[in-house]
């Protein structure tokens, strides 16, 4: 039995925009320095500026799959810059097929191109597709399950690498002092929202030289919190360890 | 420009079930009564019985209603009692539909029916259908958007209604006492689980003689914490109050 649906009403399930929050969005865009003339990567007024971002489904391909998906000599075409310098949504997506043949159609693919293909959903996009996904962190594909991506040129096989991205924050080492975290620490994300405040634990720190102050969330948790109508968002070390219950 | 699409890719997009959570499928399922031989709605071996109960999106029909879209004469037929006494998830579906022709298919009617219709959708259903539903309370209908209701004998156009149900805890007189709280008061729901614990605020409390203690959260809270494959669960009064940020 078969229903005949509406590309556009297709479309309005597909996220497809990275999001920048309210922190983000009413912080000052100043481009000063500090004092001393340098300043960290995305700090603005001489602190870090804090960003959440909500990360719509999306997948990674190796150079190899682009090729096979989009046709020989295909490479990825830039089309949104994304917050963390280097890295863009690209024009193309692809169609992702589960067992039992759901899919979910337009999954945007993200650049640049990496050494694994890759497909990150939230967990009601892994309900929707009928596959088991697990949480993991980006590159953690041993034993998760695959699925079938579709492009205009050909189809590819992925045997593993379907995960729900595991809540993470980016941050360089300044903002790793300024918090007093290491890479590798977890952290928590308070976001205070009218009637639906949440406090995210296991945030995992991903400290690197080059990387600005943002944490990633799924449209699952980003939904959760209304993170877009958030009053109030806060980065924090830890708990406060009172253990109260 | 349209797609054909099979039945069941659409019917993967819907959860339908009113699942229970970890706390209670663990908890012995003993019906022995108190020393005092009286044992409150839902309590189990003298004590509150915690369920956490994830409310995919459904509709709640004036009887009116019901027989414009199912025909003169229907009635809403049970299929599944629901925790709580005297309300369940009856046979017959829905097709919401928003503006720009989206529409979600076979939305659940829970019984039974109320004085006046209502639409309760996940932030992510929300976005999909096109709709700006507000989180509310059930019942607190003021100034929300409505929507188009299709069933197989006529269809209804809601002015109001539509709505993200706010989180809440359903709970009797003597669980409320057990906690401490008393109806409207917020609690915290604090789920842990591996990569993607989360603790939520807001959980209001609607305290009721018959009720069974039950918290609902809609589908994006459920995934966000992956409830379903949750270490463990704590409902708590508030949070410790020692404000360390």
């Amino acid at each position: 039995m078969t229903f005949t649906i509406e590309r556009s009403q297709i479309e309005g399930l597909v996220r497809s925009a990275i999001r920048g929050s309210l922190a983000a969005s009413s912080a000052p865009q100043s481009a000063s320095k500090t004092l001393a003339g340098f300043q960290p990567p995305g700090w603005v007024d001489g602190k870090p500026n804090l960003r959440v971002s909500i990360s719509a489904r999306h997948v990674h391909l190796t150079d190899e799959h682009v090729e096979m998906l989009f046709g020989a000599g295909s490479k990825l075409e830039p089309d949104k810059d994304l917050y963390q310098d280097g890295f863009y949504a690209a024009k193309q997506t692809v169609m992702v097929v589960g067992p039992r043949r759901r899919m979910l159609p337009n999954v945007r693919v993200l650049g640049p191109t990496r050494p694994f293909s890759q497909v990150e959903l939230a967990l009601t996009d892994s309900i929707s597709l009928g596959i088991d996904a697990p949480v993991r962190h980006s590159g953690h594909v041993h034993d998760t399950p695959g699925c079938v991506l579709v492009g205009p040129a050909g189809t590819v096989k992925l045997d593993q690498g379907v995960i729900r991205a595991a809540r993470h924050v980016h941050m360089n080492f300044a903002d790793a002092d300024h918090y007093g975290v290491k890479n590798s620490d977890k952290m928590q994300l308070v976001v205070k929202s009218k009637e639906c405040s949440v406090i995210f634990d296991d945030v995992l720190v991903r400290a690197d030289e080059a990387a600005k102050l943002e944490v990633h969330i799924d449209t699952d948790e980003g939904n959760a919190c209304n993170l877009e109508a958030a009053m109030e968002i806060l980065l924090r070390k830890d708990d406060c360890g009172c253990q109260k219950k």
